[in-house]
């Protein structure tokens, strides 16, 4: 076993769906405001509300739900019913006991690369509601560590490489995100390949990086991970 | 330096204010539905909301917000104004912006006592609100490590003391919660000092586990602290 190899796992919409529940709950939540507005002016709002919250909020469900209610107020000049108001805290409820639903090839892949590599996984969003994924997942204890971050930037990847005893230069991360998955760690000189999931968040929104050859690899999704981690394993 | 003896600190209500940014704005709250309802019914069932919730939520200002806004429209029938919900919204992100206030020795008694034990914070809630809050602080520093749990019980410091190879024998947990910060430590055979806050939410209410003596102390503020330590240290 090559333990000093270590691949990072990213988690919502890498090891199991997210965007998706977000997407039929966003689609719901234009139902109710459908009297009011059109879907394209509720979606540019709910946005702008979550992106003028996110520093206090943070990254989950409970913030999206708060920023869910404070646009519908404002969009429709505090006509909204309250028991409209009571649908949208439903809808977020909802969304926290919803069932964890895996991506093609997640857990077979873990399960295999477990046998060479180190594995952690590193996400961030609401510390309960990621512990909650993640026993509903049954594949928490593939992972030597588990890392719930508020902000997956270049500090807390680098706190969490000092903290793991973690070489960049023999780091793989594996995520959807761009920004938060593959910048950050390629600028510590670590490696990354991007799983595009079938939607991005607007927030989530990166251009990949240019130049890098040998160091960002794609995949279609998991089910093609482990050639991949070959590939990067005997170039590093 | 004696580094194998660890001293745990809580944070909320032992390190800084919380409850009483709390019940300010419960203050607040019981005035906006005043006309409807006497204080302590819609502290009764705020309460029970927030208990209810609280498997979903977790600890935190947003989940409290959340409940306080469900609450608000079930005790009115729905006849609260969006402008009134719009408000519990509002004071929701003003304690998240909150100053954070330290406790009367707090500072003082962390730089003494940082000389000769290991310091590690264990704290539970919101990661990016207790992140913050820590920043504020100014005292992060002094942590040798810093643990934000989404509940504090047996396991959590069990995981603890394995993650950072703490012996139960040698800790001493400070906090003001009997319930999260003194019973789970002294089940796993280690030592506490229960400072008691002037509040104590309901859900914290336990009672002083007994016949524990030389493993339970108490001390009135973090200015009386460093006598309790020594008495522990001779003792172990």
């Amino acid at each position: 076993m090559t333990t000093d190899y270590c691949i990072g796992f990213d988690a919502d919409d890498t090891l199991w769906h997210n965007e998706n529940i977000f997407e039929k709950v966003h689609e719901r939540y234009f139902h109710l405001l459908s009297k009011y507005h059109e879907s394209a002016t509720v979606e540019k709002a709910l946005f702008a509300t979550e992106m003028r919250n996110l520093e206090l909020y943070g990254y989950g469900i409970k913030g999206f739900t708060l920023s869910a209610i404070e646009t519908a107020i404002a969009l429709t000049d505090g006509k909204i019913s309250t028991e409209e108001i009571h649908e949208i805290i439903i809808l977020g409820r909802e969304m926290l006991d919803h069932p964890v639903e895996m991506l093609p090839g997640a857990k077979d892949t873990v399960d295999l690369l477990v046998r060479s590599y180190r594995l952690i996984l590193i996400t961030k969003g609401d510390l309960r509601d990621q512990e909650r994924k993640l026993r509903k997942s049954g594949i928490a204890d593939r992972f030597q560590a588990i890392e719930i971050v508020s902000e997956k930037d270049k500090h807390a990847y680098g706190r969490i490489f000092l903290k793991h005893g973690i070489d960049p230069k023999r780091f793989l991360m594996v995520g959807n995100s761009v920004k938060s998955d593959i910048v950050p760690v390629l600028d510590l000189g670590g490696c990354g390949v991007h799983v595009p999931y079938r939607i991005t968040w607007g927030h989530e929104h990166a251009e990949i990086p240019k130049g890098l050859e040998g160091r960002l690899f794609e995949a279609t999704s998991l089910l093609d991970l482990p050639p991949v981690v070959e590939r990067w394993r005997s170039a590093h």
